[in-house]
């Protein structure tokens, strides 16, 4: 940060741990100067914000005078509140991916959100940076986790498991540059669903492919296609193209770029960069070009170099195994064998998959800037065969083989959100089936013993929190927040031990008896 | 930490940072160094532990030949993994609490699980030191959420909000001596209920308490009681007894701990550290004692000395309100007013409450010391009014009044996970309906289909990852799992168009058309 670059490092653990009120002072007369330097230099607006938060910070921290209601009233960086309605759409998404998880016989675990700083050493290659530290407040060192395949690798070699199929829903962090308007936030969901175990050649993989299709299929975001390739066949396409061992990763990070790169960029790099021949580039340019299914695995299969390479021909043999289940479960409409596709992460070891949707949408208008106004959401969903990071936890380095997707329920979020503010139909955030109501007044207390006879009897009801509301305000209420009904208490109700059911949309009245109105109530509200 | 004390502060952060590798040779000899001394000092064994792992942590950061391998394998101290059969405990109780909750119409929101640094200063008085910070790694100061009360006070705030009825259920983090027997983790989950806005006097108070009710009630934990009292009462009350302002919130402080010690030592701490009189203890000693209900409320009322103070009148007619909604409600059998409850938050204003469940139970026997015999599980909820807690966060201190509840959910996990523990009945962590099996070679793909089949029409189906599984390990898989029903099939099966069902508890068969399979399996998993 600014602010560390600019003083030393032991005044800022000071200033953190609030000990000595002069130091504070300095640091806020430090702080005020990045401030101004920052606004002379016209730096983003962003980047101001952020170093005017902190100076805030400090003031705050201070107390007294100085630091008195300076209080900045946001969220941290790249992250958001859920409001009820967006928490409305969460819940329904969650239950389509959960029904589907559970549908293929899927158990669930949970993790603590931060593990030792150690556990996730070593397993991100370049995106380590991104990984948040807690501060060394004493005993051990934490970071948030990154995901929740190095926890669930973690967690299965802690606890010697080696056969589970489960799913984890739960946050993970990165200190990434957060585009929200896009769905890409510093705290976001990950939806995963893996299958350990020694299992018979890509029964497991198919199954997770069904599974992203199905989810995908249901959530009805518009046409997707997965695309499909096999780290092995990289590899092994890499090996013939003439690319040294030592350079296969970087030269897969390049690739991994084709989705948002032309071609002559990424060759680009491959050889001002990253040192690769202009044939060797070439050569790796005509196997990333193509696409297929089956038929393509085959073909390769019979071609002159790929064919004498090992690593190759595991993979696509497996290639064609996996299209014969995806021919079986019905979802080859959908699935492209592509070869460009390599995906960043290091702990791959087979196949990896990744689903895109095909439609752009409109970003937010009141949020983005003129350059983002149509947004392709891309990549929704991805994975592969990791085989080697369980083995990466045990003392023994035992392995254990697994496979796993992983959901991008963000953007998804964000998808639902916007169809939501653009349809008609109004997102209900409660489920509250009556409230109880009165027109007279001096009847609270009738009125909070029948909401609750209703409680007891399960019925989902509110009343309002006023002595003699009116009952304009009560049928406002209801009208404002979709409750159906209204059970409305007078003296004369109250006389003949009836309640007056009123329907909210229709505005008809029925007089109830108390005995029947729970059925009534039931049967109205299915 | 130990580790800091014994070193400057630069060279600490340089070694989380990674930037130096003699750096860390010399943070893992001094480091080092620090064990043995803990050791030679017998110190206890969780201290030592801790650095330990510590000193680990360092090795493996060095990486290479020192800290190969040299993993510690666990979760971060005081946290924990819930495996799937804690999972599908979990969501039972949670079931329950959300059931609950919508039942008394609320929505729901989320927030992030870190704030600003300073949205959480100066709120929760001396529990401040058990919050987590974030490392600074450039831009804002973040701290872990201590509670979800604070951050929904600054997210009404920021959103202008006056009126809600919300629940938000999430993990809180403190970093305090965790006691994971008895069901005190550092990270651990909070359930809370709140009603913000400006409504009549005690009616949503009384609906909180309804909710502390029933949910215990139905999560069936055995007889509780819920203790009620008002900060107003206690201030009043400290008043006329003679306590100088200054010292009404130490003494509450002391006064909380009621629960936990005797009088005698309760008035010693009150005397000899808070500098009370002894006169004006044993004042505070008589009212303490009180418990009661409405009768109580009104006795007091009469009081020669509270009935003069005006805090003490007001809260004393408001708990005699209180008592006659409660009555309403019908839950007064299981709510005591009781004068020694203080609670140990700032900013409640109005009435608190606490509920406590009545049994004892064992702690685990293989995790639990000599004294620690049998528990008391204690609160399982509590909460109560904080009608200034916006106002902090509003630029112009606008005021929005608030009550609510939190149900302390681990305490109750580790009640209802033993209770599993002793039952006989075997928790299901799935929730497959039917196995699809076959006893003879070469029927994968057949398998395959008519699971994707059943996946496809909604049934939750699992098919073994095997080319040729045995009968009898597919029957196994059934009984370990759960799984009530298998749909075999055979060459003799797929010519009929049949596929014979078996009741895995039964052992009956019966052969069923292909076409009614899916009818036949909802109708016998209902």
């Amino acid at each position: 940060s600014t602010l560390v670059a600019h003083s030393d490092c032991s005044s800022s653990a000071v200033w953190s741990t609030m000990a000595d009120k002069a130091q504070l002072q300095e640091a806020i007369k430090t702080q005020g100067e990045v401030v101004r330097k920052l606004k002379s230099e016209k730096a983003s607006k962003e980047q101001i914000d952020e170093e005017v938060a902190k100076l805030l910070q400090f003031k705050a921290q201070l107390g007294g005078d100085e630091g008195k209601h300076v209080f900045v009233l946001k969220t941290a960086k790249g992250t958001r509140d859920y409001n009820p309605k967006q928490m409305a759409i969460r819940e329904k998404v969650f239950n389509i991916i959960i029904s589907c998880f559970k549908r293929h016989g899927a158990e669930t675990i949970d993790t603590p959100v931060f593990e030792l700083k150690e556990t996730l050493t070593g397993k991100y290659g370049e995106d380590s940076k991104l990984i948040y530290d807690l501060k060394d407040q004493g005993g051990e060192l934490l970071s948030l986790r990154y995901d929740l395949t190095v926890p669930f690798a973690r967690y299965l070699a802690m606890n010697k498991i080696t056969n589970i199929k489960r799913y984890h829903i739960a946050k993970v962090y990165r200190r990434d540059n957060p585009a929200m308007t896009r769905g890409r936030y510093r705290e976001f969901y990950q939806c995963d669903f893996d299958i350990a175990g020694q299992y018979d050649a890509m029964i497991p993989d198919a199954e997770c492919l069904k599974i992203v299709y199905e989810i995908l299929n249901e959530l009805d975001l518009g046409d997707f296609h997965i695309k499909v390739n096999d780290r092995r066949i990289l590899d092994g396409m890499f090996a013939v193209c003439g690319v040294p061992d030592e350079k296969f990763r970087t030269i897969c990070s390049t690739v991994d770029k084709l989705d948002k790169m032309a071609w002559e960029d990424v060759k680009k790099e491959m050889v001002n960069e990253k040192g690769l021949s202009e044939d060797v580039a070439n050569r790796i340019g005509e196997y990333v070009s193509m696409q297929g299914g089956q038929d393509l695995a085959e073909q390769l299969l019979q071609d002159p170099k790929l064919s004498q390479n090992k690593q190759a021909c595991a993979g696509l043999t497996d290639m064609k195994l996996l299209f014969s289940y995806l021919e079986l479960f019905q979802v080859t409409d959908k699935v492209v064998f592509d070869l460009s596709l390599a995906r960043g992460l290091d702990y791959y070891t087979g196949v990896i998959y990744e689903a895109i949707l095909s439609q752009t949408i409109p970003a937010p208008a009141e949020q983005n800037g003129a350059d983002e106004a149509a947004v392709s959401v891309g990549s929704v969903a991805g994975g592969g065969r990791y085989d080697g990071l369980v083995g990466m936890f045990d003392p023994k380095g035992r392995k254990v083989p697994c496979v796993g997707v992983s959901i991008g329920i963000e953007r998804i979020f964000s998808i639902m959100e916007q169809k939501a503010e653009t349809s008609s139909e109004k997102v209900r955030t409660t489920e509250t089936q009556v409230l109880v109501a009165s027109a007279q007044k001096n009847l609270l207390e009738e009125r909070l013993k029948l909401t609750s006879e209703l409680w007891n009897t399960g019925i989902k009801a509110e009343v309002l929190y006023k002595k003699n509301p009116k009952l304009l305000s009560q049928l406002q209420h209801c009208e404002e927040t979709g409750i159906p009904l209204v059970a409305i208490l007078g003296e004369q109700e109250l006389k003949d031990g009836v309640v007056k059911l009123r329907n909210v949309a229709s505005r008809e009245e029925v007089d109830v008896p108390r005995a029947d109105l729970v059925d009534e109530i039931k049967k109205r509200t299915l």
